[in-house]
């Protein structure tokens, strides 16, 4: 139903893999370049030139690349000048500027806005509308959850940017905001709604406005068990590369071994 | 000036009833029934197919329902496989995926994004941003304001899925997080930027992050009048049923007696 | 890239200036006047008709003027009835509603959602997602960040409408709600993720859920130069019209000798 060929309109300086599906009204700008098996939906912008396109005649358009088997939903806006690794996968009326740069198997939720700069690991999942500000530097395995926001201006207004970091494994709750320079270690688990300004290591429960340290994520029940739900990967493996080997096994052949 | 055929696309197999009128560069997918009198205005998509899709060859379009006297703003995405009774209307960049069900006289806001799964009674009004995670209960003449979330993890990430219910005449302020499972009774009031982790009965106004039951939402004056706002059948008709009738009349009439 | 002619649709009434460029898929609906050397990019509707033009045959559109030397992203949704004075810029997927007045150089990011009948003096930035309700009165260089809620509805659902008042230099931080009728005066600042139920007299800084003032803004330091930040433009110049002179020698020839 959506690949037509109705007003497609690609540059003739793409690089198309095979196999790749572009849905109607979806534009290719010069410099991108899209892996085999790809699907770009419908009316997604996908190169969008940055902002000294408007002013410079001179102007040439960064190189984006977008990884093998990826899937972008309808309505997307991908500056160009970001890169994504293979099995990319996006909602629909995602924002992304340039010099974003995901790797392998990363999903973004419905309105996400990506403000560039930013960099993600591995397997991380964003679901909608998370805002994530320039200079964030995400982990692998990171799972953040609707409407959080990571800043990056310690004093309003200032040019000062300096960015939120995240470990390995950690999750951040709905509604939260970060703030400017926080360091979250690996396998935090930080609540929802919360607001946090200090420093959360490896490990550790931060909740609340402002948020505080309550507890190891390991001493946390789950209600349905009664055993600890964290670290969360020996219970969780869907869409995840131990699935269906376990994460005990799969930690020792991966690099993971103190996880 | 919206109307002029351009680029509009519909399925054979769609049904659109007498007098709808269809925007420019809309689509409307296969197996897709529109009522009578109904407007798609704009780049809406309607009947967006479901995931499998993408996936599979056999793939066919699950039936999709809107009900006649509806509006749809411009932008909207609405998956296969939803029902709209009549008088439904959006604002702008709407996102409904598949398995909503809506009763009569819904409104959403623009950019709400409803993510399937989920019921609404009649007469439900949720404004800009909302968001509404799967499994969500929703009775009649409930009204949810901007940046509201329903969640439905209780130990993220996992493979559980418990949504939020809410029973017939409640209101949750803007900005409000509802944990996963939590149950909302009938005529409550949950106050702006809460985070809701407890059940809340019948009649209770809940504030606060986290919240707690502060008091009757029947003993909470109006500034304007110094009289008691709640229950705001009473003093609210607008688009509702009531309207000229007067609540106490019309809520006998229609089995709201209790109410 | 993207100014090819394709599928733009410019009303016969509509006045454009000079040296305007209009993207790709854009339409120009009935009364709209644009500036020299705007540019409109991809995707716009600009003086989207209001909501009688759906019921009524003898709807004239009302007109909408954007200044010159304007920048309007892509996706961008604005109602006729709106006015925007020169070197406006937005995001992309931007909307707004009838009745709002902008003065020079504001600048929307993307998603942000302007519910119409809303005014906002010159200089002023809001960030990506930022819901300001109707009735909002905001003067000038009023900076405003991503998700940050004005609301306007004291006792939802009524009919009361009565908005948020800020005044000139004050500053809302990110995911703050601002509760109906407040009054925020000048130089203030609001901290992240709070929520305003209180006036904030001049210079104040209020944080929190619920917020409270904490100290006057003067009296906060700077982290990295152990000096005071704020009054705010003495340290901050970019794209003010005191760059490159100075705020001191800027505010006593124009007329804000008292900041």
């Amino acid at each position: 139903m959506k690949f037509n060929g109705r007003n497609v309109f690609i540059s003739e300086s793409a690089i198309i893999g095979k196999n790749v599906r572009i849905g109607d009204n979806s534009v290719i700008y010069d410099h991108v370049e899209i892996g085999d098996n790809t699907i770009i939906a419908n009316d997604c912008v996908i190169g969008e030139p940055t902002n000294s396109y408007y002013h410079s005649k001179d102007y040439v358009n960064p190189k984006t690349i977008i990884g093998a088997n990826s899937l972008i939903r309808s309505h997307n806006i991908i500056y160009a000048g970001s890169e994504f690794g293979e099995g990319f996968s996006t909602g629909h009326r995602v924002t992304i500027r340039e010099n974003s740069k995901f790797g392998k198997h990363c999903r973004l939720g419905t309105v996400t806005d990506i403000q560039g700069y930013v960099t993600f690991g591995d397997y991380c999942w964003l679901h909608s509308n998370v805002h994530i500000g320039q200079q964030s530097k995400i982990g692998n395995f990171v799972f953040i959850y609707p409407y959080v926001v990571f800043t990056n201006d310690p004093h309003p207004p200032s040019n000062i940017c300096t960015g939120v970091t995240i470990g390995d494994f950690s999750q951040v709750a709905v509604g939260t905001v970060v703030l400017p320079g926080i360091e979250i270690g690996k396998h935090c688990l930080i609540g929802a709604q919360s607001l946090v300004g200090i420093k959360v290591e490896d490990y550790q429960l931060a909740v609340g406005n402002p948020a505080k340290v309550l507890k190891d994520v390991r001493e946390l029940k789950s209600r349905e068990t009664g055993k600890s739900h964290y670290p969360w990967p020996y219970n969780f493996e869907r869409g995840m590369p131990w699935e269906n080997i376990g994460f005990e096994k799969w930690k020792l052949e991966n690099g993971y071994e103190n996880d």
